[in-house]
């Protein structure tokens, strides 16, 4: 049996397990204060080239984001996203239940459009009821998307720029940022996006972790008392060092890095067994999520042989689309188990 | 100068406001145990046929939907609404302020299509993901709805079919009740539509009030301590008596659909003047707000000429959808000034 | 029978209610936008002598509150308040519900110390776990206290001074304000009040009007897109023409003082009555509510004899704080029935 | 240096850390769905005695807290606790931020007194504006509590039978639960507390955890969609096999208890040193938390030797309430560190 159902199916990259245990015994101060997650920040900083940057360590991605959007909106204001955004969609209302709207717009495969944005906005700005309506404050963008898809530098700055002319925020999920960063026709560096937005985070469950995720505020710009809405919002460890050490082993030695370029040479490569299996790619994702569009047979088929993915949603009657992931721990065999499945 | 911008440009309507002079000296109790509120309860039991109904008197609409939408969620729940339903779109998140997610689905000119409702709803309850997502726990209709329109008796017995099927409330926002129960096309009693849906509200303050909407639970049905509820969402009037006696107005002699008759003959002749002018009717509502779509100079026409509408929503580039709205107050002259204005 | 219950136990003054009338036919804009509440928000600005006031009209107390301290404060911030403050007990959780604490410190007869409050403001800033605690962002007195005790101008320096020194807004719930203005020992003038806080209300409801508050930020203060946040917490009438004309009435030949004058007198001619029957004064309240301290007995035979008071609080096994008030409708004839009452 | 600040100064017990570097390699679901959570369900099955419990597992006791309470109790109601209870004071209003008042009542050395537990509920349930106030629906204890305190297993009983007769649910913050049931003079059992109680946690960051609390419910009267909830409010692992394998861990062998005794030992040893050399104990605490009024002096002079721990409060101008803590990590040099700082 194989899963490729997610990228958080398997426990922590040995390298960080390695430092947690190396650390275990050293006595920390706690709540965020710890020296590893001091020195995590340092690490970091470098990375970004952010040098003022304000980060917190917390502990999922639904928690993150709700602790961030609803420290960052008004109560009269709403967070534009996708449909297909993670917090439209997958948090259970995460967002709502702060007392914000999610202001849908149309997307294309996961990806907000310049334009489309641009247009989104001026028609909610001169709505004649815009003041009986929620105001936009901020742009949500996930990077890479739900559907593993990428945007283009060149994107990046536009959706910035629009935000900036209109006086809105925008704030980055990067739950998979390294499956983004590393992916070969990826033009965007880290230094560049945390240069291109208000807040984003560095998701760390999803890329080695055990848990924890590192909100950024590039230019220093963390609203006053963050810090008390994390423990408010349930997000402050008492034993910070858990993911502070773990953020530690991840910006040691491009660990971060490494292991995504892992992941997407693995996926790369079940790409290539898709195709030879003539199974159609739904697109051509080049991070380490795969989408493809599998007719009934197929996945009863897989399902018997092992092989477990994630049913995502309905294309028609008889096919759906299908998602399968990589992470640190997917080996070769683990794709030739794929491979013989298909046939 | 005249305005069709709405039905809650005038004051009450005479009967209205008679009955609260001529009440005014009278002492009474408050916070919804005055006499008034009293009898105007048992008014509207008569009127609905509900004998066991539970109703309490509020003050305005969105303040209404928020209360009772709110007290019959539980936290995990959202409400289902297509688009252009006010808790939608012009509550400014008057829902979602209270953690709720507005969960929209595609509507036709502002109504839910039955079939369209329990396809969405099936998709919702088979999602693989599901459990990470907002669940559904009521269905929100209004009545007439925002472009007027009206749901049959058999599309409403159809909706609240598949409402209790799935285990969901229905709650009719009645704000414009009135305009619709008289409506000559119209199927729905008062008494049809109280026995299909949770919960429902009379609308008062575009009806003839000068405020107050009735939240009628049609079987006995509130929530446990909903009167603390409405205290606790500011919706609670120390002088009860303001909106109780309102409504007993309303409710004596048929007051309530005499206005709501006029108000639908008003603006059928307007709807005949509008079409002998070559005016195209965007729908043929069968209310009290007729649709239009104008031209820029027509609409600079009839401003120039003091003639006051709402614009709804562009078009297209040159087009706008504009709503013109009658009330008790709305005379034939007025409608002679428009008829003038046009040409 | 008669009523002491409170001072929203008859309708309107009269003035108030002939300029509802007179005003009625005529057509107006909504949602605050109408010529009276344009012209009521005039007369306040002269009579706060506050040129660049916002002013905004909303509904009801609990509600009044909630809107402004919710748009006031920032997430990790609460609200400061004497465990009798309103707020703190008997509006049903309504400032919880927007998610702050309010923050018990001790009081005196319904007033905040400002010593007492200088100091809990010292002891929270000093907490060294105050980033693990709610963070006072606001200080919320009455005025008059719901003990009908005042705060001379000297105290609301004082208070107002401290607040700024710390960093907090001072608001000032006035629901009975033109009682304390009124008041004999009263050195307080609406626009030394309106200098010295950041926000404050003109109670209508409970000043001879059927409903209305007047919500005023002194200089132009008032949050950006507070409109909105009316709306979103359903404060906003849409005939808001229903407050604006009767604040009009109000503010007009100086109607809000003279009602409270009135109320005032009657007050003092009770107070009298109950020295003369022997009947301990609870406090010597300057205002219209008066609190005395009633055995069982004497509650049966005030009951008996169609004298309706609220009962406060119990004082011991066989007395209770009682709390009769006056309003624009008491009259002598009125107090003389209690005084018979009595022996 | 050594501190005694707190039981999340260090990593995990040895023990949990083995457990998950053995099990790191082996794929798993997610979202409480893995192997690991589930053998652990079954195992605290059975240390309660609860056959049929809802068991979940969420990642810190600020959030549990706030998830637990907002999912079991209505839009009205409130929660009793006393003053010094968590969620009254450290954790930053997070349940005010679900919308739930804190309703303080007096305590003692941080424990409810069954009889003025009832005073208040009557109080609060005969107060002639109780449905003008938040209604309590909950009574939340410590066990032990913030000083360290144990309820009897009497006490226990008679809370949970005043909250039985009064409708109100009982939970338990457990914290540091182990620390509880493992004092000398604690008459509670685990069971006992389970059978005695609507809902509690088991903590585990406290006590020898990394990060991780386990909710009981323990007659499977989970509210429905809890799992939602957790989702919904960010305390849901996406790999739940971190708390789920630590409590496998904490859950064999008796290793919980065991952590326990071991800093109950130390925690004994050193109040010995405190009482010989002369230092005031507080209160005699069973458990690990230690609380003695240190002088100026004292406590400058055991900083300047390294010795950390925390000042919880002033006592007098001079004196201050000092809180040493011990955990699983601490040694007898730890302690004769301390004892030789003391002279």
């Amino acid at each position: 049996m194989v899963s490729f159902e997610s990228d958080y199916n398997n426990g922590a990259h040995p390298s960080v397990l390695k430092h947690l245990v190396e650390t275990n015994d050293e006595q920390s101060s706690s709540y965020g204060s710890d020296r590893f997650s001091e020195n995590a920040r340092r690490l970091i900083r470098e990375a970004t080239q952010c040098p003022d940057a304000d980060i917190f360590f917390l502990v999922g991605g639904t928690q993150t984001n709700s602790t961030v959007i609803s420290a960052l909106l008004r109560p009269y204001e709403g967070v534009i996203s996708v449909p297909s955004g993670h917090i439209a969609v997958h948090e259970a209302g995460a967002i709502e239940i702060t007392g914000h709207k999610v202001l849908e717009i149309p997307g294309r495969k996961g990806k907000i459009v310049p334009k489309n944005l641009e247009a989104e906005i001026l028609k909610m700005e001169q709505d004649p009821n815009a003041c009986h309506m929620v105001i936009p404050g901020m742009v949500y963008i996930t990077f890479p998307t739900e559907y593993g898809t990428l945007y283009t530098a060149k994107e990046l700055e536009a959706i910035y720029s629009i935000c900036r002319e209109h006086n809105l925020l925008l704030y980055i999920d990067g739950a998979r940022l390294g499956y983004g960063l590393s992916a070969a026709v990826n033009d965007v560096s880290l230094p560049f996006l945390a240069s291109h937005c208000d807040c984003f985070y560095i998701g760390g469950t999803k890329v080695g972790a055990l848990c924890g995720e590192a909100v950024v505020f590039p230019r220093g710009n963390a609203p006053e008392h963050f810090f008390t809405m994390t423990k408010q919002r349930g997000a402050l460890l008492a034993k910070s060092r858990l993911v502070g050490a773990q953020f530690e082993a991840l910006f040691t030695d491009n660990l971060y890095f490494e292991i995504s370029k892992h992941a997407i040479a693995m996926a790369t490569t079940m790409k290539g067994i898709f195709i030879k299996a003539g199974i159609q790619l739904w697109n051509d994702s080049p991070t380490n999520q795969i989408f493809v569009v599998l007719d009934r047979q197929m996945i009863e088929r897989l399902k018997s042989r092992g092989i477990l993915f994630e049913i995502w949603e309905p294309v028609d009657d008889t096919h759906k689309l299908c998602r399968f992931v990589t992470s640190w721990a997917t080996r070769f065999e683990d794709i030739f188990l794929l491979e013989k499945g298909l046939v």
